[in-house]
């Protein structure tokens, strides 16, 4: 391994997260919040820490794949230590663990908080928690490529080992053009929901952290009540709706802009997406009209469901309503959606749309086999044929996914909350949703669990994130030699 | 599909069930239950349903591997159906619904019952209910297999499709000498445990009961309190002994007797399951020595945890503590090991040993290419180099596995139960254990599901037992084509 080039591309992501904590300097600066000093200091470490690390010379400049993935895993494990910073240096969060905790959770977008009171976070630090929300959203990395000129050869490899879903498609035979192009595509969004807040009257300050929350797909509120506090029935609806945006594929946009409607119309994944999002807030709708608050109102159990959907299949974790309080069908599907998330390419967690249409493929190709044992089949997604490598890896992948959300259940079960508790809290990181069931509910937080459980639970983060194999390859003893 | 052949196959699977029910009418005369006469409408009924589809004639006598499952479901349908007779013919059980689950968690060896007061049952009908288990758990169409002399050509594949795990290994060439030698081993296993538990002083009325769920790994007692009642140590010791041998794969058995000692050795599923139940029955006993009860006496609890690990791992579902009580970690395991199941080629449920080791293999391999993407790698098992085929098979069965366990929970939870019960209840099934946790837990049952749930709940046993497949033919359109 080249491991002086991977601690150099590595130093290098610190260098754009300092930069990053200028933003919230600024905001503590204006705002007079109190903290400024924390974010001060914390850049000169994070700055100390990055321009070292970018002094390495490696012998080479070439990256393998396996590099790839080492230099994403180490970077996101820096970025997270070093983002921990101003909760830990300000006094904000006392616990290095939680400090670690919230910062892993904003930067995987997962929006899982162990804050009892988020509104006794100083506005320079909520601003931070938000942000971090926004920079992991369409990842550190690649943020990295498209701002740093020249980061290293093959940097395709760092984008694939960051980016969600089973491939990348690169939008332009560039990397860092590509970067480029997807943060256009992220900032010229986020802009526009933004404005779209303002317009709604909702005050510029909780635009900015709510956009960066639907955005990141992640679901850090600045209030106690998340969405709920900002009473605002047109706001409620552009979120939702921004919300579902950022979790179709950014590839798509880009297709709109180019009007390549061919190509946008073979796109399966992103119909897919909506189709699930229309049919389970019918289905939820539905199934809450029963309740008392929402009897004889249709149009309110719609918006209420199709903001919670949208919260919840995104990943983003945003609540209007106490969902754990709703029948038991709507909790369960709501545990579904978490599960199946988003588009792949987007900033959403989940096991990804596509995943599950690969595998429902496959299941279905398995049923024909019975029924014709010598049949040749062929699975095709979207007019192409799909390499059986790739199905493989799908199945590998959900599998390793049940696998690991078993164990960590298991580890986090030592704290002996109820079942529902430990389960949907590893789910709930895992996937990088953030509001489980029952004790981790909307109304909920992850403060009660031990500093063990809570490792756990950052492990689980970080897994889901950056899709298990980058952190387990660090398991393998055969990723440390030569 | 040749219609013919597959009805008069299944229709002599009905006369072997005719044959069966006349153990449970003998012991209706001889303890004058009462109960004789249902048994007598009951043989003439399935008799001549049996005897009518025998008749037919097909015009061929070739089966092919899709009419060899279209049997096996066909046959469990048939069977099921008929079995319930008894109960419902007596007025036992006056529902027809109910009958029929009774009847199918009987036969699949799940042991999940509907009813409030098992003891109010006559001897007759308890027998009946726990011989369900005997004959369901080594297979009715292997034991048609074994007794009838000629059951059509190509029979390997009936014998295949009812099986437990990803392949059959045929003790020797011929299937119909296969099906009797494992019928043979599994008579002797049972004899050998029925002498056992006389021998403890348990009456022989019970050693039977007792005996036939044990050895199917079905879990139906005579008594509420299950195994609890028997207040028997040395038959609790022996009852966990014998589970777990009943959850290994036969052909262990068959190579022991024949000295193949070099096969054995090789043999890994048999001692990776030996060691998870070692591993497991420690843990568990450690988490529990928590509790009052078992303050300073840990070989009571040892014994109690020994018994509950190998009841709950083999799927058999006997209890002698009420472990819905335990700390959440010995309650989470015990889930975990519910999934895991027995080995193949047992009588065990669950995902099955054999292809938990293929999937963690496939995932290593995984690893393995993260880092080396280039190298090639082979999956071994048992010094032998695994088919891709095998392994994406396994791969697909994981993930039917858990999609179909996921929507029948979603079904489930219209009856707006708890998650822990809904979820819980579907995993207990599915797999073929019997009890879950929360309310369908060791000390309750799952009488207050409504008629629909308890139907997706009948579909989850037949599914589990006969792996899926079988049984999701019948919603393909081609299956019926000719």
């Amino acid at each position: 391994m080249n491991k002086r080039l991977i601690l150099k591309l590595a130093g290098s992501v610190l260098l754009v997260e300092a930069a990053l904590m200028f933003a919230p300097l600024i905001i503590s600066l204006i705002m007079r919040s109190g903290d400024w000093s924390a974010f001060a200091l914390s850049i000169a470490i994070t700055l100390a820490a990055g321009s070292g690390l970018s002094q390495v010379r490696p012998r080479d400049d070439t990256l393998s794949a396996r590099e790839g993935f080492a230099v994403v895993t180490l970077s996101w494990l820096f970025v997270s230590f070093c983002g921990a910073l101003p909760f830990f240096l300000s006094g904000a969060i006392p616990s290095l663990v939680d400090s670690v905790f919230e910062t892993v959770s904003g930067f995987t977008t997962t929006g899982a908080t162990i804050l009892t009171n988020v509104e006794g976070l100083t506005r320079g630090l909520l601003f931070w928690r938000s942000l971090t929300h926004w920079a992991g959203g369409m990842g550190v990395l690649v943020l990295s490529l498209a701002i740093i000129p020249k980061m290293g050869g093959r940097s395709i490899y760092l984008m694939r080992a960051e980016s969600s879903g089973p491939s990348t498609e690169k939008l332009v035979p560039r990397v860092g053009k590509t970067a480029k192009i997807l943060y256009q595509l992220y900032i010229g969004m986020s802009l526009i929901l933004m404005i779209a807040l303002l317009l709604c009257g909702v005050n510029w300050y909780d635009s900015l952290i709510h956009t960066f929350g639907a955005a990141g797909t992640g679901g850090f509120s600045n209030y106690n009540a998340s969405v709920a506090h900002l009473n605002n029935p047109a706001a409620e609806i552009v979120l939702g709706v921004f919300m579902v945006l950022f979790g179709v594929n950014f590839a798509v946009y880009y297709h709109v802009i180019h009007r390549n409607w061919s190509t946008l119309k073979q796109g399966s994944e992103w119909q897919l997406f909506l189709g699930i999002v229309a049919a389970s807030t019918l289905a939820v709708a539905f199934s809450i009209l029963r309740m008392p608050e929402f009897q004889g109102h249709f149009g309110r159990a719609l918006r209420a469901t199709f903001f919670q959907v949208s919260s919840i299949i995104t990943t983003t974790g945003y609540a209007t309503e106490d969902f754990n309080r709703w029948p038991q069908f709507s909790r369960t599907l709501l545990l579904v959606l978490m599960v199946i998330g988003g588009c792949a390419g987007s900033t959403a967690g989940g096991l990804k749309v596509i995943r599950i249409q690969v595998l429902f493929k496959s299941m279905a190709r398995d049923i024909r086999k019975t029924v014709h044992p010598r049949s040749v089949n062929v699975i095709k997604l979207d007019g192409r044929a799909l390499d059986e490598k790739l199905i493989s890896g799908v199945q590998g992948y959900f599998f390793a996914a049940m696998m690991l959300i078993i164990l960590s259940t298991l580890a986090v079960s030592l704290d002996n909350f109820d079942f529902e508790t430990s389960f949907t809290a590893v789910v709930a990181t895992f996937f990088n949703i953030g509001p489980g069931l029952s004790m981790v509910g909307p109304t909920g937080n992850f403060t009660a669990f031990s500093p063990a459980a809570k490792c756990v639970l950052i492990l689980c983060m970080l897994m889901g994130r950056l899709e298990i194999f980058p952190i387990l390859m660090l398991a393998a003893p055969s990723a440390y030699e030569k």
